[in-house]
């Protein structure tokens, strides 16, 4: 091959269909022990996937991958990834292959947005692959980005998050694959904490290990049609302390997984002391408080419990603020009056911690745009030639950095105004409601504006559409554009 | 005094005063025509504006003016003719306080929200105040940039808009009082083109004149409650060439004002040469394909001429896009499927050139905010050390201009959210619904969304939030946070 820049990507993508193969063994064991007879639904794309990878794996000089190069795998191999794994959906049940697309990306990029129904009566390793292909989204994005950043020794990495300062003084060490090594300890000890917790409130050990999946790594899969309310309709006797767990372990999602390590090695003041924590809690009680006021105020002689205000409060504000996209009351019901119903939507918008599993524009983005308007006004006053920087967690934030993040806002903006033009052209949705099904797909939000049923009978070209904004989210955006740009493919 | 720079504002602000007088006595003659027997509700505050305006006009030292002095006096100006500019309306309707300062700053903000109704039977005198008010507004937000910037001989401009480098480099002459003297030239030169013609195709002189007033200033105030439709309902003949003259005259004021100097001048290309002006007319032709391909889709079998369609679209594309806000068919009617809807809505959020009468975020801002996008997108795959410039017309946008550009966009949401949650609070509005007021206020764009009726009817809380917003957006956002910063009032 002439190109060595594309023959690097093609081995790359050689190497992640191997691990897939491997990943797609884990359901049959599943399938073994409920005995669905569904192992062959795993074990062809596994082959298929080892095969393929093997065959695709050249022997290239690997001493430098490029940035573009990196971004042209991270993006091809979701793809690629998402292709593959969508086989097992396909072949088992009676959903189109778009469907079985949806649902897989809508997995892997830990979007929660669903198309299948009547979730109870599906196989259990079906479920399980399911939570599985989020579980590993979650953490497996920010992996990605990792390694084909120490790889290739280049700035890969600032060019992914914005934030790259922050992470690369907080590195806990040097070896980047020890950095990654801790980083799934960590992740695999908090799913391992919640299975237990959570089977020991009443949950089926399956039911346990799934949600746990999809908890950690806010992506908001549930084997239930009605989410984390069917503990409680289903008569679960702790179903209430169920939803405090949940509401914890999906805030420990929403958190930049360095904090964790830090505050797992001792350093607790970490959880509080960071600008970016710092607007978590407060938003988080902030927002908490301004809802809890507003249901008052509109129900005055209380429809429910305090104690069941604060909960679904608290449940529904973390759920959307990490993106994880659980529900214990419906986003659109009356318990949530109009301003509680705008400041969620807000909350979409902003989203959890960098270096976290969750999605949306990241909220250390949001604190560098807010701190970065200050300036402004405040260069209005001062002498033409002070020198104002943009000062984070006592860091100067480099131009090229915002530069950056005005991008990826900008590329957001972009593709909802697309993405809701192509949704308003082959649907019935009124034109606000159209913006909302793109707005859930890029912020890897979840389904809270559209049903299953609506969601599943919509067309094939929205379908497609909103599996691009899932992956353009989830991959913030350049990534999927530089595809399209054939300067990137040249050597 | 011992802080010389409130000496210096509080100058300003009274010579101000006294312009506000003199323009308070021009009603006057439409009061004594007409006699509508008003002649004092004119006459009491042009006396007050006059006393007051000379009794606070310093002999100050007017050889320096910083940035912020400029900026309070801009911000502070336009609050206090606003506040004097409504007693007439207190005075002559059934109106409280409130509602006559929320119609006053409409009008010279150039909005063009109403919370007056019954208009036709209300006194000419006010009909053409209100419309002064607007034809005033218009060019004069611009007038004051100008001036309060030659006068600090400071880099003020450059504070308030962006593209700066543009004005500058294409000011016609070197002179900043005669630049002035062109653009009200021109401003006044085709708002009497655009009388006679009205008048020639049969519209009575004042209703000529008052909508000429609105058209020119993209403000978008009629005599009429049904707006311009008004014309075809009322049985004129030639309803249909007024509709199209008033396309062309929004256009004219969507426009650059500099750019009308340049063709007036001999250079025509100008009109299309610019990457503005391209883009002006790329998505006048590109939304209204659009909008009447969306219409055909949902009504094959035509509801109304094929002339109508066109001339109907065309006539909304280019009330939106240059914020005027004046309507021959309501945006929400279902003329307008739900594509066309979502067109228009972010027609809105773009609004209109820079240099021009309307509002909106401005094109060459998005066109500057697109180019860096696509620059980021560019840097993954150039060399770490290439310098890849953002360029608009050949010129090299700053880092500074940029950063300004964001600081007003994000200082647009931040306003939209906190706007939008005041509504929620405050009335019963839905909570899409309760961003679109806030949405139309900043943008001095029009009453797209709400009717009449509902505007009067809510809290006075709301109507002084959609007040500073309306503020806020014509004097791009930054002014208006400068008053609230203790650091800009010190010496
Ligand atoms: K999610
Ligand atoms: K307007």
């Amino acid at each position: 091959m002439k190109n060595s820049k594309l023959k690097t990507i093609i081995s790359l993508l050689g190497s992640l269909l191997v691990l897939l193969g491997v990943v797609l063994l884990i359901p049959i064991i599943v399938s073994l022990i409920y005995q669905d007879d569904l192992v062959r639904i795993y074990l062809i794309p596994a082959i298929f996937s080892v095969v393929m990878g093997l065959l695709t794996r050249f022997k290239s000089r690997e001493d430098e991958i490029s940035p573009s190069t990196g971004m042209l795998v991270c993006a091809l191999g979701w793809i690629v990834i998402s292709i593959i794994g969508a086989i097992p959906f396909y072949l088992a049940l009676d959903y189109s292959y778009i469907d079985a697309l949806f649902e897989t990306v809508s997995g892997f990029t830990t979007t929660g947005i669903t198309v299948f129904s009547g979730l109870s009566q599906m196989p259990k390793s079906i479920l399980f692959w399911r939570c599985l292909i989020q579980w590993f989204g979650g953490l497996g994005f920010l992996t990605f980005f990792l390694v084909v950043t120490f790889r290739g020794q280049s700035g890969l990495f600032q060019l992914f998050t914005a934030e790259s300062h922050k992470i690369n003084m907080s590195r806990p060490v040097p070896n980047i694959f020890k950095t990654i090594k801790i980083l799934w300890g960590i992740y695999i000890g908090f799913t391992l904490i919640e299975i237990v917790i959570l089977k020991v409130l009443g949950l089926s050990f399956f039911d346990a290990l799934t949600h746990s999946f999809t908890t950690l790594s806010t992506g908001g899969f549930s084997n239930y049609d009605q989410s984390i309310a069917h503990f409680k309709q289903a008569g679960y006797t702790y179903y209430r302390a169920i939803e405090y767990v949940i509401i914890l372990f999906m805030a420990l999602g929403g958190i930049n997984f360095l904090v964790h390590y830090k505050v797992l090695t001792g350093k607790l003041s970490e959880l509080w002391e960071g600008i970016e924590m710092k607007y978590f809690w407060g938003i988080i009680i902030g927002v908490s408080t301004l809802i809890i006021l507003d249901h008052y105020i509109e129900f005055p002689f209380a429809l429910v419990e305090f104690e069941e205000v604060i909960r679904k409060t608290l449940f529904q504000v973390i759920s959307v603020i990490t993106t994880t996209g659980y529900a214990t009351e419906d986003i659109n019901s009356v318990f949530f009056p109009a301003l509680a119903k705008q400041l969620l939507l807000i909350l979409m918008l902003v989203g959890g911690c960098v270096g976290s599993t969750s999605g949306g524009i990241k909220l250390i983005r949001v604190v560098i745009l807010n701190k970065l308007f200050k300036r402004e006004i405040k260069k209005v006053y001062y002498p033409e030639r002070a020198v104002l920087p943009v000062v984070v967690d006592e860091n100067v934030i480099p131009d090229t950095e915002i530069f950056r993040i005005v991008a990826l806002v900008f590329g957001w903006i972009l593709l909802i105004v697309i993405g809701g033009g192509i949704t308003a052209i082959f649907s019935d949705l009124e034109p606000w409601n159209a913006f909302s099904g793109i707005f859930s797909a890029l912020g890897n939000i979840g389904p809270f504006y559209f049903s299953v049923a609506k969601m599943q009978s919509l067309s094939d070209v929205i379908k497609v559409t909103y599996i691009i904004g899932m992956l353009a989210g989830r991959l913030e955006i350049l990534p999927i554009f530089v595809i399209f740009n054939r300067g990137a493919w040249r050597d």
